[in-house]
């Protein structure tokens, strides 16, 4: 059961750069927490984007979408911004609904010693295992179905609503 | 739907004793993981015993199966050594056949910067929301049911039997 | 021996912020990296400012002069983001001449995992306890004295010229 | 100016060998600190032993100094561990009297995330730098005389005496 991850950036996959004292992207750290995560798990990655989740469009959207319709595999991770990880997840579960999509992030990089994106990589992992066809989002060591879920950016936490 | 977490020890809880520079056992890390991790979870912990699982007796895992069975909750994580785990979930799966019961623990200590810890933590958490009733353990990203695992030592990885 | 420690902000103290994915200032972590140091010197620190140092005025460094002039001790660090730490060390030996005073800082953030500051904190303590009157930067293991260094932006390291 | 550094095993390199639970050596950590710490500084590093200063013996000393006699440097670090770094000092000031020798080493592996030893390593390499001929240790922000020092063992500290 192999399962298919969609890296498109967020806060996950920043990093600082030290000549301009900002925050950017380069590569995904992904295979490097899975590696730290000893994860034996069959599983496909591809980066799709590498942007922050204010900037993605209606276009960038429909690629996410075009990707998890066309993999081969029925159980899918997309690493995604938290901000506007709701409306991705309402897209596809509109346009891709015949798999188990589990959308994660993280509220902190993972380069910063304190980033919870270890803890909710590990966690969509095994829900995406498990959850029935449907799309969620795996945050704060929950999950949510698409439609049934909103951000608190106030405390910068997913809750159901 | 609260989930009850039963600290036994194992690597997971390790420390380094600066004075001795041996390894010790001294509070566990759970409460510092689950911030970091940002956990919104109704979380019920406590510490059963603190001891390497290589130490554990019949009588111990007695103990933890009282405590599971005695639980109010009916969703329950063991932090547990990984030598011994399996021995663990088989003795639980036989005394405690009506929760769902989920092991785990790390390969490195969580003080370690390159522990699994967040992710095994990340992973259990999720597959006890999910999984039906029945004992498993969870390391490596993948669940395996109690009587269908082992440790494989050498290469320090659990795997399907 | 006391020695005196200045905070004035840098990239040093920046943190992320995790509801508007910016960095920023809170508090410094000077306390918490003289803990994991196990440093047992007599240290005497304040904050004077929490800035970046792109946005320090000559009013700023007036301030910076005159708290190292008020202050008791004769061995003082300042720690400073890097961008101008060069134009503070050159006011500093001029309106501060008979004092021992090294500049610091670091590349990244000390809460990234591959920030230089801890290592940068250790040699300008060392510096600070063993070179003689004068003002000095302390970047990348070595010290350059103030009139003697530039930072190479396109490459972030300070050299001497 | 050169530096040599020693590499002579110590707390600072042990690792967490998963398979067996226990703390090892396997390589020197020197370079990946130095990576981290930005160095831009001339080394010259070897690694002469790796073993724990608990188990290091006269023989094991003489090829110490041997080494350092032998370096074609003036300035010297000694990686070591803390157990008998006194005693391996006042060898070495009586053995190798004309350079400035800064022995140096960590309460807990470097590997451990609250390790001391890349603060520890800053500092001996600045005051390897500005010292004058002799033998020293430096440890806790500080540097101590190697006949001056001892290590209090009921708190891990090193002291003057």
């Amino acid at each position: 059961m192999a399962i298919k991850i969609i890296v498109t950036g967020g806060t996950f996959d920043k990093e600082y750069n030290e000549l301009t004292g900002e925050l950017f992207f380069k590569d995904t750290h992904l295979h490097e927490m899975l590696t730290k995560g000893r994860s034996k798990l069959e599983l496909e990655i591809s980066t799709l984007m590498m942007i922050d989740s204010l900037d993605m469009t209606e276009q960038d959207r429909k690629k996410i979408a075009d990707a998890c319709t066309s993999a081969k595999e029925d159980k899918i991770i997309i690493t995604h911004g938290t901000d506007t990880m709701t409306v991705t997840a309402l897209y596809l579960q509109k346009h891709c609904p015949n798999k188990t999509i589990v959308l994660t992030g993280a509220m902190i990089p993972y380069k910063f010693g304190s980033s919870d994106g270890l803890f909710n990589l590990g966690s969509a992992l095994a829900f995406t295992q498990v959850l029935p066809t449907g799309v969620y989002i795996a945050m704060n060591g929950k999950y949510f179905e698409a439609d049934k879920v909103r951000k608190n950016t106030d405390i910068g936490e997913f809750e159901a609503i």
